[in-house]
């Protein structure tokens, strides 16, 4: 069976086996992870090995400091302006966005809690089919920061590379749905961050990246177990991390390196989504709506042509073992989500499936 | 071995188990419990039977909501001022405290960033051995709510029944480290709540039993993913829940249920406890310093009379598969937790060696 759910998602299958088979007993420790604290020699080690391989993978330069937090991608809407709205020139601070599609929707209307918002750009008039062209953002001198969300997980569209703006600017950026692959400079981002639960491990892991100069501008009302500072300075140890899920993260950080890291996975990821697109594309049968200059290549959207058939597409899927290819309820349709752990044969198996639907 | 952990702490071996065996295929739907969207009715199940069960074992009432969050106790200490100081007769809102440990202690200072502080009592200077009676609590009329925690952690101070306080007077109960290990009238609290990583399941899940009348109140500033009005609007799936945490409290929930409930339980915490305490009280070989009518079932601080003696203590512990008895860093000593969890062969095991050690 393929799993294309869009996170909760698909995990490599030698991680699930390595989980099951140390879940009773950790290395001869007579403890599950689960059982371990978060104090003690074991799950340090853990937590150690984790951050040291994600930082490999992501050459993470040394002033980025690594957060493991709880809170999700939701949470951090609003944790990052209470952590970061004290970087702007002026107060009260205006943080600028663009909006690309439902998930910097989301982001912006919870930082109008925390500052004053400025909408940059927006593709929303284009139906969220596209990044405006860098050269048209308006964005705000003395801005606290620049939101951008790389990929967007409902809409498909995805950054292709980080946005030229002018020197200064510090890009916060929303990689859930596309970190670990494909390669990125982290020096051109002051935050990256993301909820584990697409590419990473287990939801209600929170992962997040942050130039340690931007550190220490908490608004008094941010809660301690939130305020990027003080986890730092606690290693993300403030309060108990969520420690099985910085386990599972840190066994697939193992495989992705086995796997020859994030350059090897960007190849085949962008095989992967050129077999896929290439199928979509074929005819009219299926659509795809996004820009092909920012076609993500994680999170794949696409439309029957006749939606009456979408009961069939899926029950048809199902029982080829393709499963939770349903697309997000706010904009129908299907969804095709091939994370790192989705594997080209099941690609090659949809790609198939919808060929044979198609009459292909 | 056995596992004596203040938490994350020993998990039933039963609910291990299974949770190795479904690990790679939860009951034939070809994923891991991981792997699944929140929003599947695969996940949607294990989420229904998880809340009902909980209910169940803890008789909540119908109109009291259970809601799975993130966070744990720590991030709580924000979020409940977030969501209740809006309820105070008069703003700016005050919220009573009794101090009666460092956990409560931690929960007074973060709460001072969202209202007035009024410590109605503490026995701070009696070293926290005890809870200081309830008539003598100097409560505030109109305050916002009352916060206990009725079991401190480290400091081995359980509250042997809610506080007989004014009618109309809202508790707010830290239960965190002993929920689940004896009967409550949930009706006496307007608020319960916990991390789940001692008592429950894994670290990363959050615990939060409220009232409904209490929802509704949210500050302006409290995030969206943190407040409980949206969170039980959406039955916990606001943001992605922690999933897998979910699914293994829910197995142990089962496992409650198999024990005979939570009734059942505390007979056996009574009999385990009674037994640690005794082996305490022997002599004065040991110490523990809590007032008897406030000693704690579950998480049991104990001194050796001769403090340079502690190092061979707990190699000798160690030794003999008697794991993590360190004392808090704070307070130093001992410290045995015997949650449900805990089978009455380790409090045995651990009661030998102590006799043992004393030469006894």
């Amino acid at each position: 069976m393929y799993n294309f759910s869009a996170g909760p998602a698909v995990l490599p299958k030698e991680v699930l086996a390595q989980a099951a088979a140390e879940m009773q007993d950790w290395h001869g420790s007579g403890m599950s992870v689960m059982e371990m604290s978060h104090r003690g020699p074991e799950f340090i080690s853990i937590y150690k090995q984790a951050v040291a391989d994600l930082r490999e993978l992501l050459a993470v330069p040394e002033n980025y400091k690594i957060l493991f937090l709880q809170g999700g991608g939701l949470g951090e809407n609003a944790i990052i302006p209470m952590n970061l709205v004290g970087l702007a020139a002026q107060q009260p601070a205006t943080v600028d966005f663009v909006h690309t599609g439902s998930w910097s929707g989301k982001s912006i209307q919870e930082a109008a809690k925390y500052a004053n918002v400025n909408v940059a750009a927006s593709s929303k008039a284009a139906r969220f089919t596209g990044v405006p062209p860098v050269a048209e953002w308006k964005l705000t001198p003395g801005a606290a920061y620049l939101h951008i969300c790389t990929n967007e997980t409902i809409d498909g569209v995805e950054f292709q590379q980080a946005p030229n703006v002018p020197a200064g600017t510090t890009i916060v950026a929303d990689m859930s749905s596309h970190i670990l692959s494909r390669v990125i400079d982290v020096s051109q981002y002051g935050v990256i961050f993301g909820g584990a639960q697409k590419n990473i491990g287990p939801a209600g892991l929170t992962l997040v990246i942050v130039r340690e100069d931007l550190l220490g501008k908490a608004l008094p009302i941010c809660p301690s177990a939130f305020d990027w500072t003080i986890v730092a300075e606690h290693e993300s140890m403030y309060n108990t991390p969520p420690t099985y899920g910085i386990y599972i993260a840190g066994l697939v950080f193992q495989w992705l390196k086995r796997q020859g890291g994030v350059a090897a996975m960007e190849q085949r990821n962008i095989e992967k989504a050129a077999l896929l697109y290439a199928a979509l594309d074929a005819d009219d049968f299926y659509q795809n709506r996004v820009d092909p200059a920012y076609r993500s290549r994680m999170t794949i959207p696409f439309y029957l042509r006749d939606e009456s058939l979408n009961d069939a597409f899926l029950a048809g899927a199902k029982q080829r073992g393709l499963l939770q290819l349903k697309g997000h309820k706010s904009v129908g349709g299907m969804r095709a989500s091939i994370y790192n752990a989705m594997p080209i044969e099941g690609v090659q198996a949809l790609v198939t499936y919808l060929n044979e639907f198609a009459g292909r």
